[in-house]
């Protein structure tokens, strides 16, 4: 069974409502009504021109995250769009339950406390069904105003509730509004920030059940170990590698040697197949003709990994990270 | 021979000069006095320590980057520091010029136009013999103001003089004021900006001879670079392999699992031994009992690499980028 | 012939694009692909169940204005969802000349100078064959930095171009982003100020064929015309009523008192027949059982208005400021 | 009985004292002394040369609402100054009681909460014997800095402290900073904001025999009601008219073709004699050769008010509004 | 004859003025009407009980300074206020041209470049005959905003416009803004300030004929003098007596032993007898039941000073430096 | 037996330390570490041609004020470096206890409550033997964020703990990060600023047996002392001298007239000899050929001083105040 971890939504009507939401700053107040059909013509579509080209067998959705706009004012359309766009995913898994699973976001306005993003959460697990959540590292989308990193006690409502409802957080930040930098790379620095963050506080230590998959590999984290090794164990007597081993990682990475550095260096037994197809690596590579977020092949290529290795990548840790999903 | 590219001041006073300007914010002026003396032999007790203990011939050293303080104002005293600084180097290189070369920092504070930091970089090369000079892409220090990106026309009187005196660049931030961060993760941060930004705005178009070294292994850019390979082929048609040939990189990192990616990526007549020994790395690693930035060992080990490759590694390249060093 | 001279875009994909526009801060380019077979059942339909319905011959229409986004940063999002909101009305009256003109919009933002709006506006006018334009009276949507008002030489270029290729502008600002406020009302806080900021500084004298239209009645104006009879009087020693006939009105007032009061303070032949249908006053008011924006009738109710004065309203003062209209 | 429910302070040496408060910033402290004669021969002016010229009984004087200067700091001059001009009023009622009554303010500096205004508010009742209270809907002024809208919470403790009493407010900005704007506009969109704000929040819900008396007409509310109509309709399911019928308004306005409006809009027994004489309108008018805030005759004239309509408007509607008027 | 070269204006309406300005922000314009009989009233009721009760024969009177608000916008207003409070100064002058001469003061709001106060400085001088002028060193009135100091090449045009005149200069500072603060020790602030920054960057190379009068005895300067002997001669190999010998001082102090010490360190022949009365000294001491502003009489108490010391302070000094000042 | 109560840190790795600390933002943790041998050279050579030379017996030493960086974030640095400075000072008192004893500074961060600051008051007391302490009145080194002045009721929990633990404090503050200033200056301001705020909030009522001493003679107060006998008694009906009496200071002055004012103004019962030597004063005046700061001879030639006066400058007062000093 080929399990994508790492997937967002398709379909919606939720550009419009988006738009909508920010031009009148929600005088309109939150309504978002879908087109069931349309929505299910485009399931369709997905279904075959994605998934099965690629050979997944189900997806694990959650919305777009650089469209979350989790800086925006007031703080209600925050909320507003992202209780939508749990809806969209919601809907989606049950249009077609044998291909899709949805994965929560939260109104993770920086005005909202964190205990009040748990209410979305709570509705999203217990009231739709969903099997995770989503968790942007940098509610302000890198303004002006400091936001607690993710290792500070301001978190801890959240981990607590994530380790109640036993759901696990993809890590995946929304966009960035600092002209100096791009959303894509944004998403690379905060994966890393997040790791080093929760390891200097020992947030293990609080929440050892705590399961968190951080994406595209970990951002920069694997490749630069060595400066992570020597710092933390310098300063703090810190075992980074054993550190590193408390979290999970998606293959969100788009090249047979880098994915072989990710294995190499936190194994496979934490790592699960994850494409964000359609997305950032949905692009036809001149060099090899292929796609470049067609990733299983690469994977499947690595001599080196065993059969057990790869069940691990492709299903095994998946369903053992992701209780609540059942086949 | 071997040539360490990548290395930083020892010795000197330059601690209590910086405290001092920081202090009386610049009222007592920006005269800096050495004593010979103690830096001579700061130096021989860092020649035998550090460079023959792992073999190195030669290091270029650029001042402590995370020490330039380029946000702070008033902008004299970041002019002053720079230029205490490089005074330094240039006398470490006078003192024992058979294992040192010096390499210039730029009095980088956002008040000062770009052009004016030029006048620094000739007197450095013109007449304290530097060989090349650091680049911060940030002089913000991440603080709340924005910068240009390093691929604005705004770096071009820079990259003008650059070529006009044949310097090659390292690029290397100072610290980060934002809380949220730490210096260590902002030196990657921006070394992957750097090469984002000039490839974005196709730098290399203007500017064929410019030469720019990305230290630590080129930031998240090799291991991320699926994702560069995708969105710059989908959005502009870019080749990104073909642009980042343009780039050359230092073995900054501390693991034979990364250093092997970054041979593979970019190859190794793109690469230059560099260690920043003592710094980052130097730790010694519980689970080897050796210094993690003695990474001479760890390159000699890659079966891989043939003699050219190594000795691209270790000598060609620093020699063909920077043509002022004369062995 | 009933012109409604203040309709805005029905149809198309605007809202998806600009939901693109503002979570990659235009990391993707400005490309926008409209869906012609899309739009043009767009427009059939409006066509049928709005203009046909309630008696409209044709409508001018320009962008949906709450949409415009104009503080939104970085500024070339601003330029680029103008243009493509223009390319949309631009379509909108090729595929059906007999019932839509299209009212260009302008990348009113703060950060591009006034000048450079005119080169769309150009473009619009020139090449794209539209027939007038709509100004944001505060680029910043009501932001903390200050915009020089409309009195101001500052806007002096766009009133240049404006005269110099004979079209008219309507009035009608963007969304605010105060929380204290509302868009709606933002409108009539707009449309007032824009009166009073070019009577102060005596625009007219300098500009005497500029052809401003004030939306929604003029804003508080007529109401409220007594303070500024009393203001201007004492202090400039002015005939406000003679300045106020310098200005255009529409008639997006949505009942009959109000309608005429407009019409008794200023004119019939400075009021032209608009309803922004659909839009604002599309609702069915219970008491009535009709809809609000079907202002047609109200006006026609007026027993003291001559059938000229009718005839004004409904098609001749919009054919006169409009000069670039042919039927 | 003609009863002119607003009006402003005349005489006085509030200028210099509030020029002090500034120059000195409250350092020497907030003592005010009034000349009682100097003060005394002011009334006995203003009473001959305003009251008895135009016809009016009695007026309701309250502070000059421009003067009051809210978002200055440190509050304790905006304290010091509401206090003085208060002083002021309560003087005046009692030197001439035949002819006036003092309404309050209160020292709504954004800093002082709101719970402490009314302090104020009640030596003001309980202590000088007056009559009602005068709000500033926006206490920065205008200002950068966000305060809550009058449906809010926030202003709770004054309404409890109103009902409480049972006194009448007069909604009535103070001044604008903001460059693009006037003052005198500002009392107009601050009129209008404060009906919009407790409309939308339901403050009537929960304080049903809470009095608010919009100034100057209304602002723009009731010239442009079929806004408000569809957007509280479509959205709220609200009808606009009834909730209008729970405010008062005075007739500010200085015209009869905008006085015929209010009265059909609203209804006269919503609506009560004001004139701000002499004030905004006080400007004889080249048109008429009168002045423009002499609007008795203006009341008189219109042919379908009713004798009862016009005792409305001049002394029924204000006496049962202000209970503890007793003529 | 007794010269009382620091005074301020009494009598004028200049209160209810600036009330009037800060209220509207200049919506009003800024004509100032001076009532001429009550400001002669004024004037006499001063001349007897002011100037004959201490013996002084003339007063050279400037506006009252913390009253200037410079800081304060739209910068028209504060143009507005300084041609008033000049006018009223000039007017007084012109009433009892044997009792006083007029100082005039400068628009100096932080938005207006200083050669445009210069326009205010020439009418003041050719058309009104003052005699010299008043600086505040700080525009901001300690604000956040950072203003050059006095000896910056941005204040160049005033001292040039000065020399040109041949007028003096008292420095006096507005209020301050700082919560932190007072205005009355911001002039002393100020006051020392002025001399650091002047002596600083030499700006008597530029100008040495240019005439600085430092207020209330020279701020901290004379007390503090040790610290800047050391300062100035170790960071500069400044002789800052030298410097001193620059600057005029007038005797704005109240008590003997500290007008010792100022005679001491800077000289009788640079020192010119100042009262500020009536001011800040106004007050009956209880000690000596005298008025702590008539400082005369202590001055003449010194046994230590000669004759020609006596005349060099109370009239010597101030003829020679009021070029324009004709008995 | 002569006491130097004003005295500053000399010798020790204070200024590396603090460049690391700003330069990592606190990232290597706070572990300072002093070399014993060095600091002990350092003292040696100090108390011979410092303290030797001029005949003093004892310096009471504290930290070198315009180092303390109180507005450095994060706080924790502000932390680390007092009490590493502390730790410095303890040290030297340990090393040499005849000749030195220490006093304390705090970690003033303006993000740190007052109430822990006394943690390390309580530690430099208790557990390093020290006897008094330093406070900075403005922690924000002049920045743009207000500190309640030392008057509000924010510092008592400081005070209380002075009082518990019978410890005087010298007023002097750390450097200023305004541009328009210099941090030589700024002591002098916020010494001053301290006398009027305690001054004006009467804290001597609450607090009869805090004890303050003002460095450098009491910054501008008892050559301005005129001023403030009026302001204080007009407005508050005080009595200054009797205020002034309550503070203790220090003979920080460096020429003979300002000590005799010092002394005629505050008695010599209030006056302890204090030099700051090596520091400010520390040049050899060419006037003289003397050091300035060798102030004993200065105040030994004032012919009108007895020698119970002297005696009280160098020796009693200091002991009276300092109760914890045990010759």
């Amino acid at each position: 069974m080929i399990i994508d971890a790492h997937a967002h939504t398709n379909g919606g009507n939720l550009g419009n409502f988006k738009a909508g939401l920010l031009a009148s700053r929600g005088y309109h107040g939150g309504h978002y009504q879908e087109n069931e059909e349309a929505l299910t013509r485009a399931i369709n579509h997905h279904k075959t021109t994605i998934l099965d080209a690629v050979g997944t067998d189900i997806q694990f959705v959650s919305p777009r995250p650089f469209q979350l706009m989790h800086s925006e004012k007031p703080a209600k359309i925050v909320d507003w769009y992202a209780r939508a766009s749990n809806d969209v995913n919601a809907l989606t898994a049950k249009i077609e339950p044998q291909r899709y699973r949805a994965v929560a976001c939260l109104p993770q306005s920086p005005e909202i406390p964190v205990k009040e993003w748990c209410a979305e959460l709570e509705r999203c697990v217990n009231e739709l069904g969903m099997i995770g959540l989503m968790i942007n590292p940098d509610p302000t989308e890198a303004g002006n105003e400091y936001y607690p990193g993710m290792g500070e006690e301001h978190w801890y409502p959240l981990y607590e509730k994530m380790v109640q409802l036993d759901v696990p957080a993809l890590i995946h930040s929304a966009t960035t509004i600092n002209p100096w930098d791009y959303y894509q790379n944004y998403f690379i620095t905060t994966e890393t920030s997040c790791i080093l963050q929760m390891v200097e506080k020992r947030v293990s230590n609080t929440f050892p059940n705590l399961k968190i998959i951080v994406s595209h590999g970990g951002g920069s984290i694997p490749y630069q170990i060595g400066r992570w090794r020597s710092n933390f164990g310098r300063m703090m007597g810190l075992d980074f590698d054993e550190e590193l081993s408390k979290f999970y990682f998606d293959t969100g990475l788009y090249n047979v040697e880098s994915l072989e550095l990710l294995f190499k260096i936190v194994g496979t037994d934490r790592c699960m197949f994850g494409t964000e197809n359609p997305g950032t690596g949905s692009y036809r590579w001149p060099k090899t003709g292929k796609m470049l977020d067609d990733t299983k092949p690469l994977i499947e290529s690595i001599s080196w990994l065993s059969e057990q290795d790869k069940k691990n990548i492709f299903e095994d840790v998946a369903k053992k990270v992701f209780t609540r999903f059942r086949a």
